[in-house]
Formats: C-alpha cells, structure tokens, sequence
C-alpha cells in the first residue's frame, strides 16, 4: 500500500476514534451493561474505513469535514450494529469478529439484539444532533444525506442484502444473478453511501454523483468477491474470523460458482469498472485509485 | 368510554392505517419475505395510539396535522419493531401477540430480527421524507421532534427500559425504584414523545411542553401499572396475550410488590397527577381527560 495513502487512513481514522469516543462521553440514563455492549463492538478495532470515506470525499469535493463529523460516526455505528445482529445464533452465528468474541458471546443474545438496536438508534440520534447544527443553508444537503444514508442501510440496501444472505442457504437455486444482489447490497450499498453522503454535504452536482455511485458500486462488488477470495486463501489469524467457513457451510460464493482463477478475475473487472467511472470527475482522483487498488488487492 | 371519544379514536386511526398502507405501496428493491415480515406486524390490528395521539396534540395545540403524518407513521413503526424484538425467544420467548403468532413464529428468528431492524430503518426513512417535505420555517422544529422520537426510542428510552426488564428477570433485589425506571422507560417514553412530538410541530412554547411531559409520564406509568393489573384479573381471550404469565414467570410486577390493591390505588394517584398537569394547559383538554380516564380504567 502506498505510504501516503496509508498515513491519511491512519490519521483520520484517528480523528473519527476520538469523535465516535466524544459520543459516549455523556452520562446515559440506562443500565451499564448495555452502554458497555455498545462500546464493546464500537471499540474493537474497526478501521473507521466507511466514515473516512465520507470525510475524504466532502474535503475532494470542496466541501467542510465538520459538516460531516457526525454523519459520518453514524455511518460506524450503523455498521457496526449490522455485525452485532449478523452474528447472533438464529443469522450468521460467528462466535468471532476481529479476533474477539462477537457481542453476544460477552453479553447473551438479549443484550446483544439491544445493542444492535441501540446503535442504530443512537446512529440516527448522532446524525439529527449534527443536522441541527448545520448552517441554515446546509439543511437540506443534511436532510438528503440522512437519507441517502437511512436507505442504503435499509430494507432496499444492506437489510434486503443480509435477507438475502441468510434465505441463499437454504436455497438450492442460487445464481450470479442472486449472489450479485447480496453483494451489492449487504455491502455495497453502505459503501456507495459513504461516498454519496460526503459529496452532497459538497454540494457537488448531481452527474458527478453518478460517476461516484458507479465507482463506489464497483468497489464495493469488488470488496465483496474478495471477501469470498480470502475465505478459501487466508487463515484465521490473518481474517480475525474463521477462515475457510464458507466452504464448510457449503455457502455459495464467487468462488463456488466460478472458481478461484475466474473470481480473481471478475475482481480485476470491477477495479477497470471503477477506476474508468474516476476518469469522468474533475476533481483529484489519487485517493480514491488507491482505495480501488487496496480493496482489491488485498493479501491473497 | 365516552362514544365521541371512541369515534375520534377510531377515525384518526383508520386514517393512520391509511397511511401506513401507503407507505408500503412503493415497490422494494428487497426479497418479498422481508416486506411481507414487516407487514404482518405493523398490520396485526394495532390501536395506532401513540400516532392518533401525536396526530391530535399537534391539532388541539393550533398546527397542522399534515405536518405530523411521516412522523405518525414513524412512531407506529417504531412500536412495531419493538414488539417483534421483545418476543423473540432470546428475549420474553412470546409466542403470541394480539392474538396471532408472533413475527418470528410465522417467519423464523433470522427474518424476525431483521424485520424489526428493518422497520425501525424505515420509520427514519419515513420521517426524513416527511421532513423533505415540511415548510422551510417548520423544518427546525422537524428535526427537533424527530430527535425527541429517536431519544425516547433509544437507549436513553424505550431500549434502556428493556434492558431493564431483562435484567430484572435474574435480580433477586428486585426493588419500587427499579420498577418505575423499566414503566417510565419502556412505555412513557413513547408515550411522551407521540405527545411532545405533536405539540413541537404546533410551536409549543417551553412551558406547555412541560405539562405536557408531565401528563405523559403519569399516564404512560399508569399504563405499565394496568398492564401488570391485567395480567392479573383478565384473560388470555381479552388481552390477545397469555394471562397470567407474569406470575408464571415470577416476575417482579407492581402486583407482586404492592399488592392488587394497592396497585389499583396507585392508577388513581397516577390518573390525579395526569389531570393536575392538564390544568396548567390553556387549551381545550377533554382529549386528553378521555385519554387519562381510557387508559386508567381499561377493563379490570
């Protein structure tokens, strides 16, 4: 990885750790237990790589990070309850998430649905306290990327995406056509939303926009096939997940369906895809050419 | 109950559940099931209390109900998903609800749990359209009612008074204090808002909000008190839940602490505050007396 790039994740990851520390910093009125599951998944070790979009983003496009400060914890919390919840018994039941045990390993089932709960909440909760905080003429750039984000995370997005995932291991049919619909959207689509987000708070104008929804589609496609990728080439200490467990599930993946070699392949595409979408901005592209080639060359 | 209260109730519902069905008119990028998940819940026959109440404070408080129907609707499926999560084996283990089986009976704990996710995502959904569409000088007050919804809801709310409820199922000191944090959480929270909400967006000023607060809480911990009550003296036909199940599962209730009657006689020192508060309100408030004696006198 480039060592500038690099750097400018390290930094404003850093910066984004000590905002998403800043919201629990008031006393809660409720049990402590279920403040500290919340911290819990919050803090273990995220690389705030959603939220750092979105802030890069607005600053490319000439808009002000502080517009974005808060959005954009949202967008961490919103991520981290959908893992909360993913890896509870009756979904995904992972026993591990980033080396750790998952949140209701620590905490129960209960507790760790109410967390997910109260994260997604708490998410809303952030971003409407940063919308009232914006300047009279930014409100409704604010309102727009609230939802923009509320509908990647939802039913049409990352849910229907996840609905999918879990209905896909029961199904004997699965296809490319199906498969590429969870990825887009259980990934993609929050992904594509970190973009969105930080450019409207730029106000940038609404064909530029399309070319970073097209590039940030690609990656995130990308990002995903190379997730199936690891699982059969990487180990478990290197993932901080159980490596090889879409194979003992029997989990469609890209690489069930095509193979290693063709599902390497299709990574490539994706990459041209998006790197081709950057040609069509005006703005300095450097950034987001090397977030393209760090998502899919990752260490397989 | 008071038959031009019943008829008030019962036609600003029916034009809740309008629109709620509307809501879901528009086609969804999402597996049939998940929509199909949120529907059999937020359409099982609920009162549709809490947006008739807001939907009626913003009128007797001089606004325009127009400019409360999103948020309505958000508050309704927020009560929703609420409830499919609070049955989920993990959590109460209700297997019944309003007479019916509950979500995760009919479609499995994994759609379930995402169906209730699902529904709170789309309440904000919903509310930020709603606030797209509000008047540029109502917009502050659009934002400031949907962060009391999503404060009451959160963690601070409605979620910390279920974390309070589980806990309290393995606490063998079990006390008043804790009981009336778990009511005033878990119900009045809501409760309050549908009432603060509908009263923002009429320009309330400061003073009446506080009232109005007042009168919430009291009513919303009568409610929880009734509730406890009911459990007791009804059965399991009338109430649409399994009677008796809170003595079954020895769980610490105002009944069990005080007594029946004592705890009716607490209902009637709730009811008094409830009035007292309305008294200091310069509008019409026979709503909210009907309300107060509805909630109170409920059929034990």
């Amino acid at each position: 990885m480039d060592q500038d790039f690099k750097n400018t994740l390290e930094i404003m990851a850093k910066d984004v750790e000590d905002d998403l520390l800043s919201c629990f910093e008031k006393p809660f009125d409720a049990p402590d237990i279920i403040v500290s599951a919340m911290k819990y998944s919050l803090f273990a070790g995220g690389k705030r790589i959603r939220p750092v979009i979105m802030r890069k983003t607005c600053e490319l496009f000439g808009g002000d990070i502080e517009d974005v400060r808060a959005l954009s914890c949202a967008i961490e919390m919103i991520h981290t309850y959908s893992l909360i919840h993913d890896d509870l018994p009756a979904m995904d039941d992972d026993d591990l998430r980033r080396g750790q045990p998952s949140n209701h390993k620590v905490y129960g089932e209960d507790i760790a649905i109410l967390a997910g709960d109260a994260l997604l909440n708490y998410a809303m909760e952030t971003a409407l306290v940063g919308l009232q905080n914006l300047s009279p003429q930014q409100k409704n750039n604010g309102i727009q990327a609230l939802k923009i984000l509320m509908q990647a995370a939802g039913v049409d997005g990352m849910i229907g995406g996840q609905v999918g995932d879990v209905l896909a291991e029961e199904d004997s049919e699965m296809n490319a056509e199906k498969l590429k619909y969870i990825h887009s959207h259980k990934t993609g689509a929050i992904l594509t939303a970190s973009l969105l987000c930080g450019a409207v708070m730029a106000d940038t104008d609404s064909n530029s926009l399309k070319w970073i929804r097209q590039y940030g589609e690609a990656i995130g496609t990308a990002f995903q096939i190379v997730d199936d990728i690891l699982d059969v080439t990487s180990n478990t200490q290197v993932l901080g997940k159980p490596a090889g467990s879409d194979l003992e599930e029997h989990k469609t993946t890209m690489v069930s369906l095509y193979g290693l070699k063709s599902a390497q392949e299709k990574v490539e595409e994706y990459h041209s895809v998006a790197i081709q979408a950057l040609s069509n901005l005006s703005i300095d592209t450097s950034f987001y050419v090397q977030m393209a080639n760090f998502v899919c060359n990752r260490v397989y």
